[in-house]
């Protein structure tokens, strides 16, 4: 498998699994040292570090999956990603990847939820698996509702 | 090719035809014997059989464009399918590809129309193209204009 | 590389730059002798050529770079390319390439801005990057906001 494969394949079963809910897999997708951040593209432009939301280690994200189960949101809405093609960057382990996500309500509207681009540093998983050593993810948007600030 | 490029060909082929209006084209995706089903994720998580469309040969599926052809919907809309990356499932002969499908009214707005995934079973054609044994569409949204059930 | 991994790198970077802000680099994914042209799905069907933008030269495509810039178009709004799969033509050098394109005002809405296809026909760079000899851009939808023909 070349590295373009490779990397529609990780990024095909990480939409997958949280599309479908299942939010226990999503820390899986991630090397144990990494890093997992929401961020703006405006933010990124101001030199800001901070994230909307910050992980730097699979138990974070753990915590985060545990947090979001008490909180219920997914009972109420579902999403739907579209994950574009990805630019593979000349060091052979990163990648930009535009990505784009529906909400659909129960018993609503569909509507844009958000869209930018996934900033991506990859590492090898024990089973030649692709795994996230680094997920950047940049909101094309800065305004968030807080509350339910999803996986994305 | 590899079986990635093949489901990539199909999707982008299956696409392609049903936004360019040409309908008469889309039961030349199915084997002759196949299933065609348009459901929701709500009706899948309940057990419920029943789609909203629902042709189990290729006949059935050349009828439906009849109908369709007869009710005009194409004259007053268009379609855009953004279908994303397949997870080809361990068998080798399944995967799940999400999709996107704007609306177009002419002389008017564009908007989401749908999203879900598909979720499909291959058969392999007399020239080695692949064609859809099985195609599930299962819509994320239960909403449906149900007299515009356009195929997805 | 073969000719799929090929057209979906271009288009990744070509997607990658627009939505990045970084106009000055479109021209370079042109060959020195090319066409551009934005026209409607309408348009083409009634066989109409003129195209809401058009550019038979790379110093073409910089002029319109010039322009745009001195509209400060970028300042006030992003845009985010989410680029189909391509059916690459039979003779090899050509493709059709569906894509969606969302607006993101600062300080305010996502929203679905155009869909459309890509009708491109191929040349071979120097290096042995593929380049654009033609890109039709057929949107789906005839409303354009003409103040604001971004590159699409």
């Amino acid at each position: 498998m070349t590295m373009l494969d490779r990397v529609l394949a990780l990024n095909a079963a990480y939409a997958r699994a949280l599309d479908a809910g299942r939010l226990e897999a999503w820390p899986d997708f991630f090397a144990d040292d990494c890093l997992y951040k929401i961020t703006s593209a405006e933010n990124v432009r101001r030199g800001l570090e901070a994230g909307i939301v910050y992980a730097d280690s699979k138990a974070m994200l753990r915590d985060r999956v545990t947090a979001l189960r008490t909180a219920n949101i997914f009972e109420r809405q579902s999403y739907r990603h579209i994950v574009g093609l990805p630019s593979i960057e000349p060091d052979g382990v990163s990648a930009e990847t535009p990505f784009l996500v529906a909400r659909i309500v129960r018993g609503g509207e569909t509507s844009l939820f958000a869209t930018g681009v996934y900033r991506d540093r990859f590492a090898g998983g024990a089973d030649g698996r692709l795994l996230l050593a680094e997920r950047i993810v940049v909101c094309d948007s800065g305004h968030f509702d807080t509350l339910v600030a999803i996986p994305l």
